[in-house]
C-alpha cells in the first residue's frame, strides 16, 4: 500500500454523503470515459496521473471496463503503476487474456510478486509447456512452494492458504512472543491470530492479537488462548471452509496436512472472495448459465450459453409432443390452444419459487434430511392454498371470456393439479439431485419446467378431452 | 467462549477426512434426531448433556430445524445453556417467533446481552408498546447507545456498526498504546485495528495490530500507520459497506458522523453476512420470491409468494390474448398450437440466461454505464449466433415431423427473432430498472419472460398465418 494520505475529504462535503452515498468509493463512470478519451489522444501523462490516483481494486475494474485495444495501450502506457495486485483483482477471463499476450519473462515476474494463492491462479490458467517454462524462471525458494500449491486440487483448502504465519509454542510468554514478533522476518502481510504449536507443530490453539496486546508480558500463552478452534484439513473443498468462518465468524484459522500438522493459514479476507464467488455460481447456474461470461468472447459466451438451450430445446420438444396427442381436441374447441399456456406458465413459475427457495436452503444447509418431510409438506399446502385461490381466478376469466362454465372448470382443475405438481417438484427434485451429489442448482431448474410444462398441457388439454368432448 | 479443549481430533482418522469432508463440521443430521427423540421422551438429562455440546451456532441451527412445539420445550430444558449468542445466529423468523413467546423482562435481558447489531435487530422486531417496555428496563447506559442504534435506518452502517472500539493520538509511540490496551476496560470483543485520531477525533489513520504487535515501543504510531482509509458515513447503505470491504479487503473500517467525527467501527466477520444476505437476495428475487420464507408459517408462505405468481397470470393472460388473434391460423393448421410453445419458451429461456448475467453485473458493478454498449452489442451477437443454430435445428425437426418445409421455414424464422429480442431485452431490461433505482432482480424476470413469450408465440403465429394462409 502506498503511503500518500488519501483519507477521503469528507469535511468538505458533509451534506451531500447520503445523497451520493453511490459515488463516495470505487471507480468513475466519468474517470473510465476520460481516460478512453485520453488513451484515443495517446495523452501518455494524464493517463499515467489518473493511474498513479487510483487503487488496485479501481485499476482491476478500469481495465476490465476496456475494450482489449485499450487495455493493451494502458498497460504499455502505465506498466509500471500497474502492481501485480491489479492482477489479483482482475475478472478470470480478462486475466487470462492480459496474460496470453505475456512472454514467459514477464509472467514469471508477475508470479514472483503476487501472493500465493493469486501466483498459482496465474499459472494454474496456463498451458502445461508454458507453466513449466515459467516455473523455471522463478527462484527455487519460491518455486517449491508454488509447485506444491499447485499439487492441491481446485477449490479446496490448500489452494485458498498461505504458507506465511506465526506460530509460537505453548510455554512462551506474552513478553516473548512479541520479541519474535518484532524480530521475526517474512511474516504473512496481515494476519489476526497467532497459532498456539505443540513439539510435533500441531496446532492446540489460537491466540488473537488482541488478546495478546492487552495481555500483560509475563502472562503465558497458555493462560490467554482459546483452545476451542476449526482445523482445516488441506483438502477441504473452499465451499465448506467458507460455512466454517461463516458459521463460527472465524477471523482466521489454521490449516492441517493429513498427519494434523499446520501448514498454512486461511484467512476471513480469502473466505470473502469464496462467499461471493458460490453465490454467484449459485445465481448463475439458476438462469442456466455455467460461468461468468460477461467478459468473455462473443463466440465462447455463445458456446457456453448453447449447452442450456440445447436441453431446453429438447424439453420443449417434448411437451409439444404431449401436446400434439390432443390435436383433435384443440382443433375441435380452438379456445384450448389459446388458453394452454397459462397453466403450464403458472405451474413453472410456482415450481422456480419452491426451488430457488430449496437451492438457496441446501446451499446453507438449512434444509437437511432433518427437516426434509416438515418444509416438503409445508411446501404442498402452500402450493394447494395459491393453487386454489389462482384456480378460482383463471375459472372465472375463463367463463367470461368465452362464454363456456365448461371452460372455466376444465382451466380451474387442471391448475390445482399443475400447482401441486409444481410445489411438489420444486422440493423433491433439488434434494434427490443434492443426494446423487448433483448440484441442485444446475439441473432443478430443467427438471423442475419439464414437469410442470407436460404435467400443465396434459392436465388441461387431457381433462378438456374427458369433459368437453 | 468456552474454555473446554475442543480441538477436533484430526489424528485418530487422518485418512478419512476427505471422503467424510460434508460431515467433520457444522450440526449432525443424527444429532438432531436424537435430540428430537429425547424431547419426546422428555429425557432432559441427555438433552442438556447434548446442548452443552454443541457451539452457539449449531444450537441456532438445531432450534430452527426443530417443529415450534420442540423449540419450546428445548427452551425450557435448556434455557441456561441456550446464550444470547444463539439468538444472533437464529433466523429472523425463528426469532421473531421465539421473542413473540417471551416476557418483557426475559426480553430485557436478552437484549442486554446481545452485541449492540443483534440487539438492535431483536427490538426492532418488536411493536412499538412493547419496544419501549423493553427500553424501559435496560440499564440506562446501555439504553441510551441501542436508542441511537434504532435512530438509523434500516440496513446502514449505523445499524452494522459497534460502539466499542480502540482509538489513539497520533503522537503516541507503540509502548504507549500497549500499555493502554493492557490497562483499558469495555475494549471490543474482536478487533483487528486501532484507530488513529486527531483532536477533534476525527479518524487520520489506523493502526493494524500485526503491525504495531512488530513495531518497537519507542516507534510513534505516526510512523507506522496507515494513512490511506474507506471511512464510512453512518447513513451509507449495507450495500455500498459490503463493496468496499470486498473491493479493497478491508478487515475493519471507521464510521464517522456527518461532521467526519469517529462514532464505531464495522468489521469484516458483520459484512460477512452482509454480503451473504445480499447475494441471498438476488437469487430469491431472480427466483420470484420477495424474502426467504423457508421457517416462515404456511399462510405467510402462501401469501409472499402471491404477490409473482398474480403478476405472471396477468402476463399469461396476455400472452393468451396475443394467440387469440391467430385462433383462425390454428384452427386451419393444427400443427402451428402444437409447435407454439417451442419458440416462447427458448426465448425465455435465452432471455433468463442474459438478464441472469446482467443482475450480477449490475450488482458487482461490472456492468456499469461505462461498458454497457459493448456488452450489450456483445450480448445481441451471441443471441443471433445461438438463434440461428437453433434456428436451424427446430427448422429441421418441424421439417420432418410435419413433413412440410414451410411450417419448418416459419418456425426457424420466428425462434431467430425471439431470440434476438431475448438478448436484448435480457440486458437492457435490468439496465433500465436499475436507472429507475427499481431492483434490477426484482422485476427483469417478469418483463423479460412477457416480451419473450408474447413475441415468441406472435412472431410463429404471424409469420405463420402470412406465409401458410
Amino acid at each position: 500500500m502506498s503511503e500518500v494520505p488519501e483519507t477521503e475529504p469528507l469535511d468538505k462535503a458533509p451534506l451531500s454523503i447520503r445523497e451520493e452515498e453511490d459515488a463516495v468509493y470505487g471507480l468513475n463512470d466519468d474517470t473510465v470515459q476520460q481516460i478512453r478519451e485520453y488513451l484515443d489522444q495517446n495523452n501518455v501523462n494524464e493517463i499515467r496521473q489518473q493511474i498513479a490516483e487510483l487503487h488496485s481494486a479501481d485499476i482491476a475494474d478500469l481495465i476490465e471496463h476496456l475494450r482489449p485495444k485499450h487495455r493493451s495501450k494502458l498497460l504499455l502506457i502505465a506498466d509500471d503503476l500497474v502492481e501485480a495486485d491489479v492482477y489479483s483483482d482482475l475478472d478470470d477471463t480478462v486475466r487470462e487474456d492480459l496474460v496470453d499476450e505475456m512472454e514467459t519473462a514477464e509472467i514469471a515476474e508477475l508470479v514472483n510478486e503476487l501472493e500465493l494463492d493469486d501466483a498459482i491462479d496465474v499459472l494454474d490458467d496456463l498451458e502445461k509447456d508454458e507453466q513449466q517454462d515459467v516455473l523455471n524462471e522463478l527462484p527455487a525458494e519460491n518455486r517449491l512452494v508454488i509447485e506444491e500449491g499447485l499439487s492441491y486440487q481446485e477449490d479446496t483448502a490448500g489452494r485458498l492458504m498461505q504458507r506465511d504465519l506465526v506460530a509460537v509454542p505453548e510455554y512462551w510468554d506474552i513478553g516473548q512472543t512479541i520479541d519474535y514478533l518484532r524480530e521475526a522476518e517474512g511474516l504473512p502481510k496481515d494476519f489476526y491470530e497467532i497459532f498456539v504449536v505443540d513439539p510435533r507443530h500441531h496446532p492446540i490453539g489460537t491466540l488473537p492479537l488482541d488478546h495478546a496486546m492487552c495481555s500483560r508480558p509475563n502472562v503465558p500463552v497458555s493462560e490467554v488462548m482459546h483452545r476451542e478452534q476449526k482445523l482445516i484439513p488441506v483438502g477441504m473443498d473452499q465451499e465448506e471452509v467458507a460455512y466454517l468462518f461463516q458459521q463460527y465468524r472465524l477471523s482466521s484459522a489454521a490449516v492441517v496436512n493429513e498427519s494434523g500438522a499446520l501448514i498454512g493459514m486461511i484467512t476471513v479476507d480469502d473466505v470473502v472472495d469464496v462467499i461471493s464467488e458460490e453465490a454467484e455460481e449459485d445465481i448463475l447456474r439458476l438462469g442456466g448459465v455455467s460461468e461468468d461470461d460477461l467478459f468473455g468472447s462473443i463466440l465462447e459466451t455463445a458456446r457456453t450459453r448453447f449447452t442450456w438451450l440445447l436441453v431446453n430445446l429438447f424439453t420443449a420438444i417434448l411437451a409439444s409432443v404431449a401436446i400434439s396427442f390432443f390435436d383433435a381436441a384443440m382443433e375441435k374447441v380452438i379456445a384450448l390452444a389459446v388458453l394452454m399456456p397459462i397453466v403450464a406458465s403458472m405451474g413453472g413459475n410456482a415450481g422456480t419459487q419452491t426451488l430457488t427457495v430449496a437451492v438457496r436452503a441446501i446451499a446453507t444447509r438449512e434444509l437437511t434430511a432433518s427437516n426434509m418431510t416438515v418444509i416438503l409438506r409445508k411446501e404442498a399446502l402452500v402450493a394447494f392454498i395459491n393453487g386454489c385461490i389462482f384456480a378460482i381466478l383463471i375459472g372465472l376469466v375463463s367463463w367470461v371470456w368465452f362464454g363456456d362454465a365448461d371452460i372455466g372448470w376444465v382451466i380451474a382443475l387442471a391448475m390445482v393439479v399443475n400447482m401441486l405438481v409444481a410445489g411438489i417438484a420444486g422440493m423433491v427434485i433439488p434434494i434427490t439431485l443434492e443426494r446423487h451429489d448433483i448440484d441442485p442448482a444446475i439441473a432443478s431448474s430443467v427438471f423442475v419446467t419439464t414437469i410442470t410444462d407436460i404435467i400443465g398441457f396434459v392436465a388441461f388439454l387431457g381433462i378438456a378431452s374427458a369433459v368437453l368432448l
